[in-house]
């Protein structure tokens, strides 16, 4: 009996990744990720029972790489705000290394409700950042007043200036959305009366 | 020739509003819709052709709601901070109290391209936020240091809260919501070396 190697499985969900997001789910044949990723048919299905399991095979995978990249890349450095962009910036460089992950997910969740997918990878993303803001307050380098709240304007933040934001990226981009975070996107001014 | 009423393009489009937030797109038929607006399926299909025409008048609809809604609550003062404060409360207001209005947009993009319904109100949004930028430097209140990205910050993160935000609200999100955009989500401590 072959075996399985993670080499030729990576190689397929390239293809498919490549596939999904560039056409729609239902155009998207067993045969032609096949195809994409020069292999034979029979071997596909001997990875992938079918389209849905191949794009959730997808999915998990991306959640596993970019889980352990933000492991390592926040690693590097035990101080909380260079913790804190390097949160940032990974997420930014990972999404933006996988141009289709977003549709991905948003295909995900719409065809498939409340339980998709990405669901825990989301849930985790927001776990990470209220840890390194635990971890800030500890060290007494910076207090976050309402750590819920400002977890999801942080990613939420973040996930529109991945999707929306101008290209190329800013050289400083995971600094500047950190500082902003952190201290605001105002220049403070003296309060003057508006005239209108 | 009887003629097309809004009171009863409303009924129809409040109808297809519940089915389309509740079951998948496409397991609701028009006769659902024309049973749950409490009309005959031939009206149904004097105001809409088909599915696709309805669930694009209903993001017509909430799109006109919407920036009807904040051109009113923002006109209601001068002052850019207070403006910026209605501008938010407003837009978190809105889908709340239309709960199905993400999925609606969502499954627009994702079943319809880059060029979906919602998109020019996504743009939209944004323009109005930056105006609101603007407003607020002409008048020395605030400077926004770079307002194409504090946008995207302040909307995406916007969505997030909405979305995934625990209800019931806080009373005085809004404020709070501007606050930690305008000065930061941290509280300022001494800068001191984290001792692990």
């Amino acid at each position: 009996m072959r075996t399985k190697t993670p080499f030729l499985a990576d190689r397929m969900l390239d293809a498919a990744a490549r596939l999904f997001g560039t056409q729609r789910f239902h155009e998207v044949r067993m045969e032609d990720i096949a195809a994409e990723a020069d292999v034979g048919k029979g071997t596909l299905y001997r990875y992938f029972n079918d389209k849905e399991e191949l794009y959730s095979a997808l999915l998990d995978r991306a959640s596993t790489q970019l889980l352990a990249r933000l492991q390592k890349e926040t690693a590097a450095t035990d101080e909380p705000r260079p913790r804190l962009r390097a949160f940032v910036g990974a997420i930014i460089a990972f999404f933006d290394e996988h141009p289709h992950l977003f549709d991905l997910i948003q295909r995900a969740e719409v065809l498939r409700g409340p339980n998709f997918p990405w669901k825990k990878t989301r849930e985790r993303l927001l776990q990470l950042a209220k840890e390194l803001f635990d971890e800030a307050r500890a060290c007494e380098e910076f207090v976050i007043h309402d750590p819920e709240t400002a977890a999801l304007l942080l990613l939420g933040g973040m996930r529109a200036v991945i999707r929306f934001g101008k290209r190329p990226r800013p050289r400083d981009l995971a600094r500047r959305i950190v500082d902003a975070f952190l201290e605001g996107n105002a220049l403070k001014m003296p309060q003057l009366e508006c005239r209108n």
